[in-house]
């Protein structure tokens, strides 16, 4: 392919795209396609002879489009959002035609300055402390691919102090803690890293919120029986409900384990601290009084392209030291001087792409006020949808609604006698309803052995008649459930 | 931005990078800014108020532009390449305008499924095989960031495995082996998982190759020290010096025990498999006998955008058993019928992107024949290349040369009796004088102490006059680092 080949490709791209978002509301959410589909319409080789590329970019349209769940579809209101702007599109694609490995500063300054750059004004939208700004020269953020990645680095760090302080403690010993709401980031930190987990218990009646005398309790029982606890992974707004760890109560209990790293995971809420207002409910105070690491996810209800999940640590140095890998072959007169960050020693791999760029142009194309008033019109949407499941006779919130989120199940007033049981077998047929549909896409989840449903707001489309359209979809299917099981027992 | 506005800002995109390949080789190919140029340039937080997009591409060409180092560019002889191809900068396009995290075959079918599809398609023209295949449903094939995630997750399975069948051994007593001349991809995947490393020596006498004998005798000594060794990182091709260790002879000796898992990191000359005639020296057939995992980069010598790493496994649930995190969440009707491949359990994070399109077009449009042909062209230049040093009176080889890489240095027949010491002081003199220059891009290493400098060749616009011109620019500097040593030395 040549510079005008590629040109008019380019262009044909960028009109697919467009047209592909001006028919967006009119295709269903979820794909249709059936395991095997693409296997079946694809030669089972590549193709000796080049193919022309018109003839590539059609059956992309055939073939891909049609495999495709659409998450920034307006009725997308499954798992958590993954954001899709243009002008996260268009930093993606400037920074794919310069692609580099960027592990050290002289790879290409640019990538690793803007990096630094861009991680400070998010800091500071964000609210977070000065402490965690690479200005600092101490503290720092860096870009990662997704919060299991920040997760797990943050425990690498974790783990590398603890053992640094405590060289005699086997690896056998070490636990990581996270509580039973933690998001699998937890538990797949501990399989990478062959170390134990703790799920901490949470309840109900705490909104599933991690409490200091749980923690308490743990340490103790921990410590008497020889074992070393070295980091916490707490959650403002976890996955299935929203909860918010009580991270001052947390603290209170963690100033006796000095060496107990305190990572709090915000994947999904953390962009909302963008709004003053919510930043006391999701306790900024206390993540900048108290956190060593915080990472929050722009990819999910941020605005910014996947992948884009920000990591902040108060010590780099608790990085480096725990990942610093600098063969001849990497050397750099920067590098040696220290005078530049090598972001290769602060996280998992060598290489890693440009993708401060997209957060460039998604922050200065949006402004403060425009990330502000795009986080709350979704919580505006979503107080609308959780004041009528308030308000309704056949359902119930299953936990607190927060920010976009509502969190729910079938609960009728008619069938006050049911049992957990037969409730959840009540709602795993309603969401088996609403999974089948294909003009909606909304998740199930688990709290504490109470089966509900889960509907997450952000897709930037969506506007107030598509959480309507959801209301009546889920009220139509809920009714649909309720005679099926009235049928079913004879009521 | 509204869809025109995204149009007319994407054709512009398209049309300036467009812009940059015309003007590409004009370019110097180190960008020439100090540390801290760019945070200088910019504002220290974000705008408040939502800045217009022709400003913000604007300051992309003014601010970004300069501060890149280009690695496309011809000149480009340092590290390993990286690939762009025009191809690949659309597959982005396309896949960074539908994003979702991937992390099932639910979330969006057609990324699993074509994952799948391209991974036995590369498989097949680098002639791997078929128990690597996807199509097996046992050995599989999957898209990583880097090399160093494909090597962390291999020794994480390798660990799984090992300990599985070994319950009570203590992580401390586990040995992960390297040789020293094995990509920081080794050290760091005993960094991250807190294992220990040792790095088998290698001589020059066997092309810095692992030699059978070198590990029969750490085996033994580690078991008889009452360690476990479990998984050896062996290479096709290291990064110093293409150096290809000996894996029929490791194999022999490897078959003792049974739990030594064998990773092929060959990131930067698997690619070469595509080439029939290049397959006996990159020990194809004892890949294919051996090898428990193997990992090449299509971003760094195959024409597929940063970031493609494949992976292969010839048992799927090795990574599975290791990895596997599916919360109720996460859980989906096909995912629990077992009847679709669910990829976050085959790496370290959740979410992934959508890598498998770019694949998809450039392999279509290039046909295996395009990248026999880009191979071989490359592999031509560096011999040609290889042969003027060869000819030299003041350059020799460190290392024979291979594919497309020639390790060299200063060693001038007019000097015949200089030490080691006096040679690396010269040779870092030398590289000093050609780091300093603009014009080429190229970097230096050690071989067990011995400093010497890197060509490798594999940028995709590099062509014949490029290479004669940094023979002419490596033979200027080498003189004029001769007449100064001379000068300084009053030879």
């Amino acid at each position: 392919m040549d510079i005008e080949q590629f040109r008019r490709a380019g262009y044909q791209a960028i009109d697919r795209i467009c047209d592909y978002y001006i028919s967006l509301r009119d295709r269903p959410v979820s794909s249709q396609v059936e395991p095997g589909y693409l296997r079946k319409a694809l030669p089972a080789s590549a193709p000796p002879e080049a193919e022309d590329f018109q003839l590539i970019a059609d059956d992309y349209q055939k073939y891909i489009i049609p495999g495709l769940t659409h998450w920034q579809h307006p009725s997308f209101f499954a798992y958590f959002p993954t954001a899709c702007t243009f002008e996260g599109i268009l930093g993606e694609l400037y920074a794919s035609s310069v692609p580099n490995p960027g592990f050290n500063w002289s790879a290409s300054p640019a990538c690793t300055e803007l990096e630094a750059v861009v991680m400070d004004w998010t800091a500071q939208i964000l609210g977070l402390d000065k402490s965690f700004y690479n200005t600092t020269e101490v503290g720092g953020g860096v870009i990662q691919t997704t919060a299991s990645d920040s997760a797990l680095i943050a425990t690498v760090a974790a783990r590398s102090r603890y053992i640094r302080e405590h060289p005699h403690v086997a690896m056998e010993k070490l636990v990581l803690y996270t509580t039973t709401q933690t998001h699998s980031l937890g538990k797949k930190a501990g399989l990478v890293l062959g170390l134990k987990v703790r799920a901490l218990e949470v309840t109900a009646e705490d909104d599933f919120a991690l409490r200091g005398e749980t923690l308490e309790v743990a340490l103790k029982e921990d410590v008497d029986a020889g074992l070393h606890p070295f980091i916490l992974v707490a959650t403002i707004g976890t996955t299935s409900s929203g909860a918010v760890d009580r991270l001052g109560e947390i603290a209170d209990v963690a100033k006796h384990y000095p060496f107990l790293w305190l990572h709090v995971d915000a994947a999904w809420a953390g962009v909302a601290l963008v709004c003053p207002e919510y930043r006391e409910a999701c306790q900024l105070p206390a993540i900048n009084a108290y956190a060593d690491s915080f990472c929050t996810n722009f990819h999910k209800w941020g605005l910014i392209n996947f992948d884009a999940s920000c990591l902040w640590v108060r010590h780099r140095k608790h990085l480096t030291d725990a990942l610093d890998v600098t063969p001849e072959f990497l050397r750099s007169k920067h590098g040696d001087a220290g005078t530049v960050i090598d972001y290769r020693n602060w996280h998992l791999g060598l290489g890693r792409r440009f993708r401060s760029l997209k957060f460039w142009f998604v922050l200065r194309s949006r402004g403060v006020n425009g990330f502000q008033r795009y986080i709350t019109d979704c919580t505006k949407l979503n107080a609308k949808f959780a004041e009528r499941i308030r308000e309704s006779d056949q359902f119930c919130f299953a936990a607190k609604p927060f920010l976009a989120l509502t969190v729910f199940r079938l609960g009728p007033k008619s069938l006050p006698h049911l049992t957990t049981l037969e409730l959840n077998a009540l709602n795993r047929a309603f969401y088996a309803r609403l999974a089948a549909r294909s003009d909606i896409a909304i998740t199930q989840t688990d709290l504490n052995g109470v089966f509900c449903v889960r509907m997450a707001i952000g897709a930037e489309k969506t506007v107030e008649k598509d959480v309507d359209r959801a209301l009546d979809v889920i009220g139509q299917e809920g009714r649909a459930t309720l005679r099926e099981w009235e049928r079913m027992w004879g009521l």
